[in-house]
């Protein structure tokens, strides 16, 4: 009789290697997905890896494009921060992973999808409700939920004596006292020492930035050019006739990562509320994504009529929490997604940007569509604009204030 | 006959020394009213030259205390920002001056009050509309909206010539090609050659803040106290035995003033939204303010409920509105006042902040008021929390997306 | 030399016979403009008595169908209520009558747009910003608002003096003690003797519907079919072979007022915000308005997911404001309307409603697109649901009430 | 050995009595608690039953003044309705119970409650969360959801058979085919007959009020005076000198629960969203609180401030979901309940509402309180409104509307 097929989310570390293993124990076939979205890996060690301990298959596949332009870019276009500080890094690349794997499952006939996220964090929520939603009739198996795995292994020590009993190599690196989650948009560091939120983080954590003592001493200029919200190029220094210029998604945002880590552009260290309510600390290295970040940002605000932007501000702020919470493909998440897309229709141009000392710095920007209106606005002239109208727009509002003022008798002051 | 009176809110500038000699001829007996918020003025000089022209009276009253606890503070507190990057230093100045201005003009018996701000700004607004919500049966004389006055002086030069002619002293300096408005919490620059967006702002235009290639070249670090969400003191360094501890309010913000300055703390350069439905380019500078802000986030983010916190900061929004478009002493904005310091009873904690090359940086946060628990979030540590409880949550939270996905049949996806 | 050319917006009654008439002696040629939007008119009466008074043509223009299907059921298919209780009848007129008589303008070649809104009221607002929006250049002449024609006719009597001097016919019944309007979605009535908001209106005022003591005895029932959140069809009586189908927009509201006046549907007493900032009592009769908003909301939470429905209802609230204060065609107004819109694409299905005694019940709803699944949520079937998540779901749901609850200490208990 | 105690939330129905019996063979001392809030019961009979089957003690309580005092009437200052329908009459008693049994179990020394609440259902998320807010090392034995006993009893037959054999006296009457919850705000209908959403209810279903057929022919009307948006009295009937006035709570709230169901007031048949993530079909009659919340919410839009009432609405629907999903004492609860009430400081003042065929009619209301202005509203005083100002007011809000259409160029409209 053939065994259920389990498509493992495979990471090529401690933990998803004895969980492999215990699942094969089980009597599972098991197949491991490992997605690169632009993390530092050595994927084919991972493979031989897997294999060894009795993978059945291992399938590695190479989402960069897919993560940058689908993921990625929508964030920026959609305004995305959680608490207004976070650019939600490891929250968009959940749900494009989820689609590589749940595609795997199908194709495989698997019946079960696994992973080795805890039973604390956020992402065994993203994991699970993006395979639910792509896959309703799907299952999965979350080890460190199931008491007959998470009695057994109380800790690292007890991994590693179970890797070394079962022959799984195990690296020879101690692990960091702290856990990160990479990929080509972002780093993140939490818990071990970081859980103190009284503690300054080790020095020497960040992997993709400068500290700021060591960045570069010359600022970096360059025009970021938007359509409808979407990052489409960036040109090399700003103003040069021989500057570099580039369209391609990846390779734009490998560029803006080298150069906003020369300068050590990104950085933050905040307490956060994960969706299961607990508060922790994390920090994140986001270069590209931050400068991509504050310039989309200044076109929007130079570009949208007034009153859409605090519609739009609604609506990315709801979306901010449905990434977070692990609900990309929830129907209000889509249905949010679009209605913060038909919001970018007039959010194109260019924004000049200096990259410096850890610093974003807008120095101008240009819309063919903005509602921006010099001549409108100058006080030297008059354009179309009479100042006495002003006067009735003031007496107007005030209409309600005077009667409040009048009815609270003076009171309140 | 005896004359009406009219309070002039005055700069001892070329602009409000026209109105004053204007109103002189228009028969009003006119005393100048000048509000001490902070801003670089010489105000004997100012105050001889009112007295030369023909005020009746020159009132100079120091309203810096009252500005810092009663304005800037609470902005901090209730975290007002306007349209995600404005700290609104001019905005919280306006109801602190019409507080002064209108209870010079009920102690005096005056009929009116005038100024001069222009016809398509936000402070003719916010001035007007404070004014007559602390005095709804005052009245305002806007001499910039009125056809008489703004079609006899259709430029500087026509000010210049009734200046010469009136013998108001002019000076010597040429104006600077923008306008500023300053105060302890900011400086703002606006309008001129500063109009076109695409246009870089002249170097050596900020007066608060060094350029970041002339800032200092070592970190300075403190710790910021809160209660309830208000600055109550600074240490300078932190974490020394014999550090400067500061707790008067304007000491305080003078101080960061400084400190934020020597680092090139604080200063954006925006498009922003004016309440009357044009879009105007604006430079700021807000070193103390910036520093402030940043901290006050990250200890509000680590003490508050989650849930709490989005409603708080949907209230911030709002109330970010209503102070930038001249509501303060609104009922609306008073009602919000009240529920945003409500919302911050627990607020209250101190955070160690590294001020350097422009950076705000967050180095630590500790509050006896703070829900985070290391205990429960430790992933070494049960702690009260049951693993196989997160199972549960997410299978509830998927029902609702299965269904969804079911009957979308896939098509969706 | 020509004269300028001026569309009248033309009602044929005493305000803007005269309004007429002072046009034309202040020199200008006018053309009269008459939107059919259903109300209760002697069009050609109307015509002639313009053409005796000197209008240079008059336009009567049957805009029923459009206002049906382009105003009235994107209003029900948005849900705009405004401040809980008024379905905005007059407000989506005036959009409607703006398309008419600026499209008039454009063709003739007129320079001004002329009306006989008052001064305090929402309607000069919604008429002259949908003007200004969908014809920047033109310009509006509105006598109640200019002081020449204010202090001439300070009063009705003022008026029928002009009028009598003028040959203009006036009517021999004399005027309501309150002021009305009408269309083919309700009749509002205000002012006058209304204007006490604590005096019952007096008996006999409402026209559409009948008196509760006098509506019809027996219930009405009927089928009322949605499409994308949009009226469709009506079939009377529900579940009848041989019942009547309505498909026709302008017959299907014209039946459902028939039926919904006699059965007493559709009255609202209520005071409420002008967009001026004054407070003012109104009442309303919206009867097939009213059949069709009751149905569409019940389709609308039954077909919707829930979270979408939430962000709907926000937005619908945002969009009752736009619409009441005028903003139709704002840049906001058409951005929400989209999100709307994009909003309904699953609300389609029938309602059965009985109408009987001022009530609409709704008896059952169906759909092929809800999400409403009864075998999920049935006692007596487990259906994919296992009540052991509900414990994770809650244990997880209480985590942070928890903490809270350690937290306060039990003080606030 | 000392067995731990249980506090069983009991009935005196078929399934808290076979759960008394479970825990006891479970060897647990079971205290039985029951809520008086208004429902029809005999409670000394329930008493001897839960003795005869072996409970350790019977706690009965009288919490109806409580229950109106502290949870209904704040729900109608509060201004709480669920997806804009339901009053939420289910969902503020779970709190109010969960009160007085925690009271109990903390008296009593208990280490457990328990309750007959099913697993699918809002109720056992509303009983829970409030006892882990108020008891946060408290623990829940909540059968329904133990697969011990939801999969021996799998339907009533088995629970009848436990119960014959175990000698718990079993009703003769068979029970409704649905299931209903009672208190003195309302009773609900649910499960069952009435899972199919297009079936119309069995008639006779409802028993607090009439059928529209046999409402009373006459109408009745009264005066309802409210303080701080909280009802303090009824007037009955309105307007007469010998008139009935009722200022005890319960009993206000027994006489409009009379008068209400007479004519047939306040049934609603809707499709809601459970927390869970399901939808269900629910009946409610709520007849004193429709009428209570008919009057609150018009002397509320008379009494408050135009923009406060929009903030005030906005917390309104997030409160009525915390409300419905059993957060009432989780920390945004308590936050937005400060709030919503210091909105209230000015709603007071008296509506007349005439009760009649179903409809609640709101035919006059006054308030000293009231910004209502008469002589600001009407048309024939001009009363310090300038009509001129609303040219201004006008011409400026029109700016970025003039601005959006030229920038559109047309192309939209």
């Amino acid at each position: 009789m053939s065994k259920d097929l389990v498509i493992l989310a495979y990471s090529g570390g401690l933990d998803t290697s004895c969980i492999l293993k215990w699942l094969i124990q089980k009597n599972y076939d098991v197949v491991c997905y490992m997605a690169d979205i632009g993390q530092d890996e050595d994927f084919e060690k991972a493979r031989q890896k897997a294999k060894l301990i009795g993978a059945k298959d291992v399938i590695i596949e190479d989402l960069r494009n897919d993560f940058v332009s689908n993921y990625m870019f929508p964030a920026i276009q959609m305004g995305l921060v959680y608490e207004s500080r976070y650019y939600l890094g490891t929250s968009v690349a959940r749900p494009c992973i989820s689609v590589g794997i749940v595609n795997a499952a199908k194709k495989l006939g698997a019946k079960y999808i696994s992973h080795g996220a805890t039973g604390k964090g956020n992402d065994q929520v993203r994991f699970e409700l993006s395979v639910y939603s792509l896959w309703p009739e799907g299952k999965v198996i979350a080890p460190w939920r199931q008491p007959e795995f998470f009695n057994r292994f109380q800790g690292r020590k007890d991994l590693i004596e179970f890797a070394k009993q079962e022959n799984i190599p195990v690296s020879a690196t101690p692990k960091a006292p702290w856990s990160t989650d990479e990929n080509i948009m972002h780093i993140s560091y939490e818990s071990g020492v970081l859980e103190d939120p009284t503690a300054e983080p080790p020095s020497g954590i960040y992997k993709m930035t400068r500290d700021l003592n060591q960045a570069e001493d010359y600022p970096s200029t360059m025009d970021i050019t938007f359509e409808k919200g979407l990052p489409v190029s960036v040109k090399i220094p700003s103003g040069q006739e021989k500057a570099l210029i580039i369209n391609d998604p990846l390779n734009l945002v490998r560029t803006l990562n080298k150069l906003g880590g020369q300068h050590g552009v990104g950085r933050i260290d905040i307490v956060e509320n994960r969706f299961l309510g607990l508060k922790s600390r994390g920090l994140y290295e986001t270069p590209a994504g931050t400068i991509l970040h504050v310039a989309h940002l200044d076109l929007e605000t130079y570009a949208l009529d007034k009153e859409v932007l605090r519609l739009k501000k609604y609506l990315q702020e709801k979306m901010s929490d449905f990434v977070y919470n692990g609900f990309w493909f929830a129907p209000e998440a889509r249905y949010t997604r679009k209605c913060l897309e038909l919001s970018q229709e007039s959010v194109s141009g260019t924004v000049t940007v200096q990259v410096f000392k850890g610093n974003v710095i807008v120095l101008a920007r240009k819309s063919a569509k903005s509602l921006y209106n010099q001549e409108l606005v100058s006080m030297d002239i008059a354009g179309g604009f009479s100042p006495e109208d002003s006067t009735g727009f003031i007496n107007i509002n005030a209409v309600r204030l005077k009667e409040y003022a009048r009815f609270a008798g003076g009171q309140e002051f």
